[in-house]
This record gives structure tokens, C-alpha cells and sequence, in this order.
């Protein structure tokens, strides 16, 4: 059984978002039905809807970043109840059960996850998945997480929801490679992730300071808590803070020269990469600035569940979520034409577009 | 003051080695006088005689990977006495205060490192440092090593010589990145350093699998403990193995393509790139095998003078050295031009040569 819900979808590669009808599945046992509240425009929602991966299959309903309010539950369901807000992040499934989901690690699960939106979904065969850009969504409850009370006033709750992309892609790394109070962490790039990554770095205890291509975000950056901006067009600025970084985050989506930033590393550190960009072609790795003072680069890749939650506690604790921009569903087009030029994520009311549909 | 020793030295970039009168430096009281009795050939003397690097200033006397016999100290020295059996490596002196020298990696002193042969010797003004291709070496007592009484055999003492480079470059890294008894460990390349790195891995414990193009030197890598070998050209064989390394070394000294060796990785493990490569030019690095498995690329250099101390010990508690072909001095011109062709290190007997030129 199906049950039908509105939502916007990309019906080809270069078609805007438009109205579309989308049949959900009705609840298996672990699965839980969310009335979405607020959904995220990530840079990835343009990618996939425009094919930039070859990954397509329309129609795409996008959206990953997602916070609502639990209006059903299957019958074995135990991990929320009726009326939790919740969030659900990039994964909707996984085995659960091998090495990597063992390890919290569903990312990278060993069968393949599953992705909230655009890709097939193995325990129901046939079936693509459809992401937050619609009214509700269902999920199943290992993938649903807790929205901390602190979180969900009306102030805070938009900004939740790039959390559980945004977020969670820099927090990953900033755990992984043991980010500590007194650090010096640099963050290149200061658009969505960026700025949730400064927040995220500040509130660990560390100096922080954002790497740009020029001096235009200096005041964006120090009002995010960074200690100042390095321009990585400039050898003196690079030159001044040579062998000084405990850890840097490139979060740059297209290609560029990330030998740039590996000799700003202290001896035995790392650069880790966050945005996918497949093959470098400007600027091949150089292998001077990891040789010469035994540094790294390494990839993450967003992050697990249990770390997710460990991340909305932590931002519940700090009362820190994305900045952001809230627009109506109908915008949605118009916000993809400046998605990425701003720090702000841009996150849908889907609360009000789903009023708006009962009218 | 100075003495004079016999030499062979590069005159220019293209030219062969010829016999050289060298100029050495008086004792300074820090400084000790080693008669060489072994120096191996490392494929960077060759580098740097023929001026790959732009480095070289001539006359370049190459050679550091030295055993010998201490014939003289200076006032202050007691960490070496007459007739000791000691061994010098790449590097003859270093700040000893900044936090890299503290840190025992004198290698990555913040004040600069000299090199054995070749470079500036900041203590010694105008001096430039010149290596093991010659009858006696003076070195601050701080470099020198002491090689363990069970490496001092006729049979094991050449095999040493190439310890001190080929060697401390891959143990530094399996120190580094924790490699242990049970892991799967890779070694890409079968050349001097590949094959020290066999020997090391095999002894530390691990199952080690070379990684080559091709299956040409099979035997010889299960000759030095291999589990067996990877040929890097074929998809089946690096499919079977993808996702199974907890290390993987890579030797290679020229341009190739690191992203093939990534995805042999476990999650969250490294490939560490031994070999200076300067920019690769054939193939970009790709963000996919990095990202997805939360994979890492450092870079390893060398080692300090506390952490080749400790592989010469490792070494004797193993009866470890290098596989070694021990040539007389006159020959050391047709061994540069086979230098790389096989696994075994080029040896020169320079205890014969000083006693040649008494004659």
C-alpha cells in the first residue's frame, strides 16, 4: 500500500523544481511517518537533480536535511513516539549489520546505504527514494533522531535542519582527528559547511581561523568566533602562518589546489577534505608539503547516526545551528539560483507549505 | 685546519665519478672521525650528481648510508669511543633545541637540517658537506650510531650501509602509523626501499603483500616473507583486495597514479608516500577513494637519529639488513647505471679502497 503526498521534484536535468504528486509507502513495522517542519537546500540537492554525477533517476525529490514532528509509528518502533520532533539526515537505511554499521559507521555500510533521496532502497525493491522536499517522509527509526529540547524553539528550529548535513560533514573530521580546546583549526571555504564548522570548532575550544580566497568574509568570520582570515592568494599570509595548524578542513566543492594549504600544517598533521570533487585537474598533488614534515590529507565523509546524535546533542549544549535564510516552497527555484554565494543555508517552511496545501 | 682524503666526486651534471682530493674539516670538540668501511649507493646520490633536484653544487662527493670504525674524537665527545663500529645516515647536524630536534626529528629541524653530502653546513661557514664515496667522514657526535654488536659480522656488516637510509624510511612510518603483528600491510615497489620494508613489516609481525605492476618479482617478494604480490594493472586483483589493508607504503621515486592503491585500503587507514615525487603529473588526486572510506595519503621522511638508533636495534634482534652486492670503488660508475633494477642495495667496499690507495 501507497499513500500520496505534495512535493516538489526535478523531472529532468535541466528543468526547475516543480509540483509533483509522490507516492510513499505505508509504514513497515520499524518505520516512522514524519510531518516535515523545515528541510535545507544542500549544494547537493543541485548536483544530483542536475545530474552532475550521473546518479539521476527523476524524478528527483531532494532534500536531506530535514527536521518534523512524528505523527505515526510501526508497530515495533520504541526509539520515538508520537509528537517527537526529529531529524533525519543524508541515510534512511543500511544492514545494520556489518562491520561498518557496527562500527556507527552506516555511511560507509559494507551492502551500501541507502540515501534519503534519489537512490534505490534494497529492502523495498523498485522502490527510489524521495527526500524533504515534500510534506512528510518515511523513515526508518534507526535513521530518525532526536531533536534536543533546547533545539526546538522557533528561533532555533530552521537552522536544525543543516545540522544534519552541513553539520555533521564537519563535525566528523573535527572528531576524528581529535579537534581540542587550545588548537589552532583552520576551515577553507566559508559557505554552508564552513560557517557550521567555525561554530562547531569555536564552541570545542579552539582558535579558529577561516581560509579564503580574499579579505571579502572577514566580517562574517569573526562574528562566526574565527580569530581571522587567511587569504590563500596571498604567499605572505600563507607564508606567516607556515607549520601552524593542528588540523584545516577544505571544504571547497570544486576543483582547486589544496597543496596550498598542507605546508600551513604543523609537522604530523592533517588536511581533510570534505567536498567531493572527484579528480583534481588543476593542480596535481605535490608530494613536497607531505614529505617534508610527515603531513597528511585525508577524506570524511558526512557521518554516522549515533555521531549525528552526538552532534545534535552538542549543538543543544552550545545552542548552536546554521544560519539561515527560511523560504517559502514556492521560492525554492529562485534559492537554488543563489545557493552558495552566502553562509546562510536556505531552508524551506515546510510546515507552511503543507498548511498551504490543505487550503 | 683541515686534512685531506681520497674521494669520488661528480664534477658536473652529466659527467661520471672520478677520484677527488677531499678537504676535511679538523675535529671540532663535538666532532668524530669515522674510518667508512661500507657506503651504500642510494638512488638520490645519483638525484643529486646529476642535479634532478637543481640542488647541486660541485664537486657533490654523494654517500649516506655509511658504516665505519671511529678512529678519532673530539674533547667532548662520549657518546662514541675509539674503535667503535658506528654508522651515519642522511642527515650530520641539526639545531638540537627547536621543538622538531627536541622531538627527536631532527630531520624536520625548524632551523634547517644539514644533509650528508651536498649542502651547507651552517656551523662551518662556506663548508659544504660531502659523503660516504670517500676514505673518512667527520661527523658531529650527535649523528653517529652505534651499530649493534650482532650486526658487526663480515657477512651482515655491508647490508647495513643501506639500513641507515633505505631502511629508517620505512620504519618510520610503520612506527608512525602503528603498524602490528596481524595486520595486512602493502608495500607498493621492490626496490631497496620496498624490500627493507618487506623485512620489516614481515618482522614486526604483519602479512605483507607487494604491490608491482606485474608479477615479475613474485618469487623474490615470498623469498623476503611476502604473502604474495598485487599486480597493479589488474582491476580483478586489486577488486579482490579492496577494502582489506591496515597500511600500505608507497616506494615508487617517480610519477604514477597513488589513487590506484587507495581503495585498497580499510576504512580510516593511510597510504604513506615515501618516495619524493615532486608534483604528480599523470593523474590528478581523486577525492572518491579519500572520502568514501575516510581514507588518508601522508607523507613520511626519512627518521631522526633516536628512531634509526632503534631500527638498528630492531635490526639485530631480527638479524635484519639489506640484501647487498658489495662492489670495489672503480666500479661504482657501472653500478649507478643499474641502480633501481633490483631489489639488492649496491654496497661499496671502502675499507678495500682506503687500503688500495696506501698501496
Amino acid at each position: 500500500m501507497t499513500f500520496t503526498v505534495n512535493s516538489y521534484a526535478a523531472l529532468s536535468k535541466d528543468a526547475e523544481l516543480v509540483p509533483y504528486t509522490l507516492e510513499r509507502r505505508d509504514l513497515a513495522k520499524d518505520d516512522v511517518l514524519i510531518d516535515i517542519t523545515y528541510t535545507g537546500i544542500c549544494h547537493s540537492d543541485l548536483h544530483k537533480a542536475h545530474n552532475d554525477w550521473g546518479t539521476a533517476i527523476y524524478p528527483v525529490i531532494p532534500g536531506h536535511e530535514i527536521v518534523g514532528v512524528v505523527s505515526a509509528i510501526g508497530d515495533s518502533v520504541t526509539k520515538v513516539k508520537l509528537g517527537d520532533c526529529v531529524a533525519v539526515g543524508c541515510n534512511v537505511d543500511s544492514c545494520l549489520e556489518c562491520a561498518s554499521c557496527k562500527a556507527n559507521e552506516e555511511i560507509f555500510c559494507l551492502k551500501g546505504v541507502t540515501q534519503t533521496y534519489g537512490g534505490p532502497d534494497p529492502r523495498f525493491p523498485g522502490h527510489i527514494t524521495a527526500g524533504g522536499y515534500s510534506e512528510k517522509i518515511v523513515v526508518r527509526d534507526h535513521f530518525v533522531l532526536q531533536v534536543p529540547k533546547e533545539l526546538q524553539t522557533a528561533e532555533l528550529l530552521p537552522g536544525v535542519a543543516p545540522v544534519l548535513c552541513a553539520g555533521i560533514t564537519m563535525y566528523t573530521p573535527l572528531r576524528e582527528h581529535n579537534a581540542a580546546k587550545g588548537q589552532k583549526i583552520g576551515i577553507v571555504g566559508l559557505g554552508g559547511l564552513g560557517h557550521m564548522g567555525v561554530k562547531l570548532a569555536v564552541a570545542i575550544g579552539a582558535e579558529v581561523v577561516v581560509i579564503s580566497r580574499n579579505h571579502k568574509k572577514d566580517d562574517k568570520a569573526k562574528e562566526l568566533g574565527a580569530s581571522g582570515v587567511i587569504a590563500s592568494t596571498s604567499k605572505e599570509e600563507l607564508a606567516k602562518h607556515a607549520g601552524t595548524f593542528d588540523l584545516i578542513i577544505d571544504t571547497i566543492p570544486f576543483d582547486h589546489d589544496v597543496n596550498v594549504y598542507v605546508p600551513l600544517l604543523k609537522n604530523h598533521k592533517t588536511l581533510v577534505i570534505v567536498g567531493h570533487v572527484g579528480a583534481f585537474k588543476t593542480s596535481p598533488l605535490s608530494t613536497t608539503g607531505l614529505i617534508f614534515g610527515d603531513r597528511r590529507i585525508a577524506g570524511s565523509c558526512i557521518g554516522g547516526i549515533k555521531g549525528t546524535q552526538d552532534l545534535l546533542d552538542f549543538c543543544a549544549e552550545h545552542k548552536i545551528v546554521s544560519d539561515n535564510i527560511v523560504i517559502d516552497m514556492k521560492e525554492v527555484n529562485e534559492a537554488w539560483k543563489v545557493v552558495g554565494e552566502t553562509a546562510s543555508r536556505y531552508v524551506i517552511d515546510i510546515a507552511k507549505y503543507r498548511e498551504s496545501n490543505k487550503a
